[in-house]
């Protein structure tokens, strides 16, 4: 059958929705500076969607960054791949602040967060290598897994008995092959909320012989005294053997950086496709991560202050009865029980009513029945934001709770 | 083995040479403003490495446009992946411009252009699909083809006859598993200079049905009576199904596009993973890639200029006898005889003695024995850039010949 046809015919789990969801549940515009109330649709919104966890996307020092790199070097500079003309002393300089606030001997940028944690994958593992891997991890750690010519085993999400498991098998393997074995999580689940359990799986290395590498795009800034991310606030800095953070979240800006041992990330300088036949990061990100950083280093209030938002909503919701899950971060997900027409109608009547805007999940990502509203706390939203929002998930469930908007989808 | 123990230990191809190389030969540092000119290691080089083609990184409408756009928005806005929270009515203004420029139906933006041709491939096939693509197809192209769970064929570089009997392998077996057939290639080869054979491979559609993607990185900009890129200049835009062009080149930032059939963008826009799951183009890249297509539409003297240059360089250096290949496009391989050790010391001498900035490709990326220096002319080089340029190479290939730099090398 003729490709085009065929996707053309069955557009997949999420364009079949396309017809009724595009530019409201999907491709949604919020418009306005990135702050806690934005425009959609013409109206004002209480945003908890956007993953501006310390709420830098806004902070006047941060514009003015960005306003300054853009005018002193336009969005051009440096043109190539870094390895052929793209490097930069301030691309270098930003590596070396990035490694010590990390806590690692050494740093290389990325151009893009995506491409970096699929090539970062590709480019260590060799056929005889075994990857052992969570089962939730974001789609780019899939993706790299995918590339991988040598076995893979998957564990169960966060669970330590299925992970030994699969180390044995993968050891059996790699005894073999005389390959090695790289274990691949997250550390704080961008959908869930969970945190990796790093120092259970570090335990492990004294069993099983591997390498660790986290992807930690959504504790940068967020988890741990300093701000380095979920294995410092877990103790497990040294055992875990490579991290990557993503400037997506925390950072409020794109690019990303991976930290590690020095001749490992050497290697990757030298070998990660993505990098070395791809546009370098343009300076004036550059330079508007090095005010970022500086900004996350010097006020540790930011992070406070969104464990403020963090705790009220989180313990708000629980009080109130929500199932929330077993979040242990910022990523506050609310499990209600309903079919895809209710969850639209439901967060019509939310956005519309209540003014409140959050992200939708459902079948596929959460299982068949489930709705899941993610809701991102920052550290520039209020309590006051937090009351509003907390009496708006209790007329909404108390209507999903008496079959109201199934009546509503069912005479739509 | 250990990962890192093995990786660290053999650097690669490329990283084994970085002892020697690092800083000078990869990872140089060009600095100051994007033009023909500018300063490595603190002396003025004439600069001819810069996919700059049209002139526009420097540009003082577009470096306007990028100060005002970052200005404006920030380099935050908008945040999260365009599906999710990250979509604006400016992406979608720009994308209806593309399609326009590129006449095709329609157009996806997208974050970055690596991982998106990686998702294009990705999403477009299925298990039963088989990959028809040219065996110098870029890395990206490569990646995502590895991505492919079904079968791959690789044809001889733009050789008709080995791409038809690899249809007809294609074509078997799709008729057996029911399966469509993709076929992928270059427009422009950004080593090689040559030009993807696009007419000859749309006629073999009479004969075997198959969808024809295209990777025109380089084309855009600079090929075509409008710019509109290889398929333009060669006549063939119709019978190219889907054609993919970055931001990293003519248009001078990062990003990309892919322009095609409505319902297959469409499809492409809800179903790619490295788009869904990653950050939307932020605002300011898309504000400047506004103004950079507006300069492009109406300044077709910017690709005058830069063909003026093209014929200049490479006549000269034809006329002097130098082996510039096959090149039918600004791309400009000046291929000489000579180990790596020359190389370096040609390439040391050219930079240092005529103040001549180019890069060089040894082996693995040709075959070994030859040293490639390849020349990007742009549309804002003069005549006697050309001039300085060509005598420089006169110069340099004289003392190759005379065993001078074997020399250099043995008593360096």
């Amino acid at each position: 059958m003729d490709i085009f046809d065929r996707v053309s015919a069955n557009q997949g789990p999420l364009g079949s929705h396309s017809h009724y969801a595009h530019g409201y549940f999907t491709f949604p515009k919020l418009e306005g500076e990135i702050k806690p109330r934005m425009i959609f649709r013409g109206k004002e919104v209480l945003t908890w969607s956007l993953n501006n966890y310390l709420g830098l996307a806004n902070h006047p020092e941060v514009r003015q960054a960005d306003a300054e790199g853009a005018t002193e070097y336009g969005m051009a500079y440096p043109m190539g791949a870094r390895i052929m003309s793209g490097n930069s002393s301030l691309h270098e300089r930003l590596e070396n602040e990035l490694a010590d606030f990390v806590h690692k001997p050494a740093a290389l940028l990325l151009n893009f967060g995506y491409q970096g944690v699929v090539s970062i994958i590709d480019s260590l593992v060799s056929r005889h290598d075994a990857i052992v891997y969570d089962a939730e991890s974001h789609a780019c750690i899939i993706d790299g897994v995918r590339l991988h010519a040598g076995k893979r085993f998957v564990y169960s999400h966060n669970d330590m008995e299925s992970l030994e498991k699969q180390l044995e098998r993968a050891k059996r393997l790699t005894d073999e092959t005389g390959g090695g074995i790289l274990v691949i999580t997250e550390g704080m689940f961008g959908m869930s909320g969970n945190l990796g359990k790093l120092p259970e799986i570090v335990a492990l290395k004294q069993k099983y012989n591997f390498r660790l590498f986290v992807d930690d795009a959504h504790g940068f800034g967020t988890l741990g005294p300093t701000g380095a991310g979920t294995a410092e606030h877990l103790g497990a800095t040294e055992g875990v053997d490579l991290i990557f953070y993503t400037f997506a979240k925390s950072m409020a800006s794109i690019g990303a950086f991976v930290a590690g041992p020095e001749a490992v990330i050497e290697y990757l300088r030298y070998n990660m496709r993505s990098q070395i036949f791809a546009k370098s990061l343009p300076m004036a990100l550059v330079t508007g991560a090095l005010k970022r950083l500086e900004l996350i280093r010097n006020h540790p209030e930011y992070r406070e202050n969104l464990w403020t938002i963090v705790r009220a909503l989180q313990s708000g919701l629980r009080e109130k009865g929500f199932n929330i899950g077993t979040t242990e971060s910022p990523v506050t997900p609310v499990f209600l029980n309903g079919q895809i027409p209710d969850a639209t109608a439901l967060t019509f009547d939310l956005r519309e009513n209540h003014g409140v805007f959050c992200s939708i999940v459902v079948y596929p990502v959460v299982p068949k029945g489930v709705i899941m509203l993610r809701l991102i706390p920052t550290a520039v939203h209020t309590l006051e934001d937090v009351r509003i929002t907390i009496a708006a998930f209790e007329a909404i469930s108390a209507k999903l709770d008496k079959g109201l908007y199934s009546k509503q989808a069912a005479t739509a």
